[in-house]
């Protein structure tokens, strides 16, 4: 197989962009990804994956749980600032606003949807680990369109 | 939780729409799909949902493997001959022309890009089943635009 071959083909799988928090005994943890997509109906499942090495990877694994909130089109700056890691301010998340979920977990209120899931599965082997989730709770503040990572100009993939 | 807040969170994911083909003795199987996304760069590793009575379902469970091809922003009608089971017909299938990749998978002409994968690790439990796969083989024919669920209208989520 041709890696630049094989990059390009799976650079040209669609994603969106999105914010995921959690947090365990050491505080909050947060990170823009796009590595998600539903995976069931009946129960609502999604599958999502977090790199291995990261504070909310930590976070999940010990947790179980985490929120996943999505971008709005014209919210490509509150994504960027969660390229990096969380530092909690105030009621702030990396400069953004936040509410505490009913299960203690840091909710960002300028986001347009979010929502909450609870860990029932995770493959490891991976650079990332994959977490099948419930999603147990979740909100709609507004009909914004959502950002997409072809919009930001962005890769994560290849 | 609200069901139809659930619902509308859950559409604001962002997908793109995709061809995914199979092999068993009993011949071929495919299917339009939108729940996927890689989850590893090294190894390279995709994680896709397959609904779980579906005839794609049982020859990727037989076989460990199939091709995923990305659909071009196009080839909607290319996606919707999807929809319905696998039919064969010459060198046609769903009538759209295929070859035979190296492992007697068919592999659709038409689209600007497709991956082969094989079956690492599975996770039952929905309607669907999340298989996570390495890529294997990989192929580029044009630098066509993808096209997303979005575009189509269509739904398949919340």
């Amino acid at each position: 197989m041709d890696p630049a071959i094989k990059k390009k083909a799976l650079r040209m799988i669609t994603y969106g962009l999105f914010v995921a928090t959690a947090q365990d005994d050491s505080g909050p943890a947060a990170g823009a990804i796009n590595w998600i997509s539903q995976n069931s109906f009946t129960p609502p499942l999604i599958m999502v994956a977090f790199k291995a090495d990261s504070a909310l990877h930590r976070a999940v694994t010990a947790s179980r749980k985490f929120i996943v909130h999505v971008v709005g089109k014209d919210q490509k700056d509150l994504a960027s600032a969660f390229f990096r890691g969380a530092e909690l301010s105030g009621d702030k998340l990396n400069g953004y606003r936040i509410e505490k979920s009913q299960d203690g977990i840091p909710l960002l209120v300028d986001p347009p949807a979010w929502f909450e899931c609870r860990v029932t599965n995770e493959v490891r082997g991976g650079d990332h680990t994959v977490f099948v989730a419930e999603v147990v709770e979740a909100g709609v503040r507004s009909d914004a369109e959502p950002l997409t990572l072809r919009d930001t100009g962005f890769f994560y993939g290849g």
